[in-house]
């Protein structure tokens, strides 16, 4: 099988075979949502937990709808009821669910790298579900996925992702894979969101106009108003003016052009709503599809082989409990 | 099959027919919870979601086990978590949830008339747990199963409705089903919560000992606490003294008389605990048909046919998962 | 069967012959969680519901990874969410989740005695998470079973409880099963959280070195840092100099002394980072064995046979729905 990771921590490191087999697998799930019985015996007997240090409907809500499909158990766990709260290390945490032995752990995490340093310390896989600025590997996929069944293919293609790129996984976890798989990458949005060093990703521009030009697929990012008071614009409203994708802006595109958002939307902000609605948005497309490819992550992870783990032997026992033994077995 | 509705929205356009075929389902899928094993096949791969925008657990956790009993899978929402915070709108969240493909969404709401927004705009179904002040469907439902597994039918029977009636989703859905299936109702609490316009639903009264003579049934509604600011009624005491369904009270009901209340219940308000707790109160008895009849209500929602959706073409693949294929089928 | 108790409240009123033979049926669930597939089908179609009125993340999730590889079906209710906060008392709200048909109610609650003060009022197993400072059996057996592991034993062997012994469920119920089967405890701390009269539970000393002397296991209990500012102790500073367990306290303990502690930890005040990670910890096999101990005692608690509940005759049927008597049976 061309995927033989144990993790998911990004796709920076992934090789464009993997990536494709990603891709593939991905599309080859797709059709089990779309069944009268959405549900498969495949992971079975397996325990996914879901550790979520950042609050999150969207990606978690995705991953259980996942594995609950494929079968598999599903925990959620998240930081504001988690013994974090009392004080306890993401370490110490994460290690105590693994002791009570899951087959993946899926983490969110707001320092970049928190799922990379559980997956050296740790004996099961580790999904990466959002490191900081860092990666969103799951988002990234089912963008991809969302491109590539409307394009046929993600080579050649002009991607303009427009907003603030300097703190988005999504954004970083996209540009990762669209290079590698031979896309062409502009970074879009206000220079405070763009440092120069971006420049050897792509071309970058603060012209919205100039950003979507001939693009075969623009992707807006959310714009975190929570993060606004940072100052990074002066105002949302301003923000609006230069950066919102309205029927404007887009008529610089291609055509054809198809239009993506990871959600949830800044109605007028980023996105003006008969763009967000309109014939070229694949923006519930991508939906539909992270359940597949979060299906796909699941299945690839969870079933590969482990290390036989030998149960301690166990004690003289008082009373055999021969009955038992039948029961459970 | 007499019902063949997409949505459980009210019970306001309900038929005679169709209210009682809801009540014979319900009451057919009541001995399921008294088996052994107590799980049915029934909605095995079908994907129910609950979206909760007001806080609740008795609802919530009886969708959540009739659903589990059906062998659904059910995934839990709520706003506080939900991408609601992040100022998306009611109906982008919806329509993400939507994307997942689930088959049903049961939608908790403040405002009256969002599960009828929805409905319109979405391809699953949206079973209505109370929206404002407007209708509670299922409680109404399994007040009616209760009453008429006691008295063997709802015609005929006098039924007095006791309390906060202007702000009582779960009274007005019973007006409205009780009414048409031939009950006579009467509605009793302080002026301000019985507008002279609701005369047309039944006879209104501020005097218990009148309110609750020879009914058949008396039917408690919660005093909202949380309300009392807004200045409906003096103060918790006065209304008590007034309201309050005690055994003096009850003397004045028919001598068979039944006694219900949706929970929580404000024991020494709006009843007493030796009521509450007495031999005319079916007040458990509804929580248990609350089970069946959220069951009856996803077997026939769920279960109606769709349209059939296709699925897309998938893209040519880059390497043929055949193995995986085996795997999943 | 050797344990045909209805509840599991405490370990103080179990016989020992009772404590073997929940310790030998953990024991022998053990290995179901190191199966490729860790599912059993012995609960399916029963119901657990978690009630917890305190935060945990821990135990909760224990406990459901454990119903759910039992194939049980797991709700879980918290107080924050619940019908409690709409000042709803305890009895009402586990009535309420009683009339829904558990099997289960697995509960935690600030007050010592609510688990008894339940099992004597509802008709399903309660399962005691946690009752304020009294008791926390499940905690309690997954120790003795990780001793048992190591030592093959648990009579004559020397067991030293250091800390918050005074307000400490873990300790309580540890105390009594570990001298119902044979083992000497030593109770360590400040005296404020020694009073005089716990000397007949074994003795008790204020220095660390004289507590771990010669002990064959060290159970620290956790700090609980938010109960400082009632002075049971000077500063975390203070506490820490006198009572971590660290190397060379541990000096003075058996060669093969083992250590135990409940988690979560606070690393650096009652235990040192190099104990809690070294070879003589036990720390993650609690975890993991605590898997196997909930999974007994679900298993004995659910499958003890029932008082046959007759269920209520249906009501003449309107529409006879056959076809669906069929889908469902």
């Amino acid at each position: 099988m061309p995927f033989a990771r144990r993790h998911l921590l990004g796709l920076e490191d992934l090789s464009n075979e993997e990536l494709l087999f990603l891709l593939d697998t991905a599309a080859s799930f797709k059709e089990i949502s779309h069944r009268d019985i959405k549900k498969v015996p495949t992971l079975r007997g397996k325990t996914v937990v879901s550790l979520f240090y950042e609050a999150s409907t969207r990606t978690r809500t995705s991953f259980e709808i996942s594995a609950k499909r494929m079968s598999a158990d599903f925990i959620s766990l998240s930081a504001s009821t988690s013994s974090a709260s009392k004080g306890e290390t993401l370490l110490d945490t994460a290690r105590n669910v693994a002791a009570m032995r899951p087959d993946a752990i899926i983490l969110r995490h707001q320092h970049a790298g928190a799922p990379h340093f559980l997956a050296k310390r740790l004996d099961c896989a580790i999904i990466n579900a959002g490191d900081g600025s860092h990666e969103h590997p799951t988002q990234a996929l089912l963008d991809l996925v969302t491109i590539r069944e409307k394009k046929g293919r993600i080579e050649g293609l002009t991607v303009a992702i427009v907003g603030d790129v300097l703190h988005s996984r999504v954004a970083r976890s996209n540009i990762f894979a669209l290079r590698a798989l031979g896309a062409k990458v502009r970074l879009v949005g206000p220079p405070t969101f763009l440092p120069p060093e971006f420049a050897s990703w792509g071309e970058i521009t603060s012209n919205l106009h100039e950003g979507v030009r001939d693009a075969d697929v623009v992707m807006m990012l959310r714009i975190q108003l929570e993060r606004q008071g940072k100052h990074f614009f002066p105002s949302v409203d301003e923000y609006a003016r230069y950066f919102c994708l309205n029927k404007q802006a887009l008529s610089y595109a291609k055509p054809d052009v198809v239009i993506l958002h990871p959600g949830p939307m800044n109605r007028g902000v980023e996105i003006a709503s008969d763009v967000a609605d309109g014939p070229f948005s694949l923006i519930m497309d991508q939906v539909t599809n992270g359940i597949a490819v979060r299906m796909a992550v699941l299945y690839l992870l969870v079933n590969q082989p482990r290390d036989v783990v030998e149960v301690p032997p166990a004690v003289e026992r008082t009373a055999a409990p021969a009955r038992l033994r039948r029961r459970v077995g």
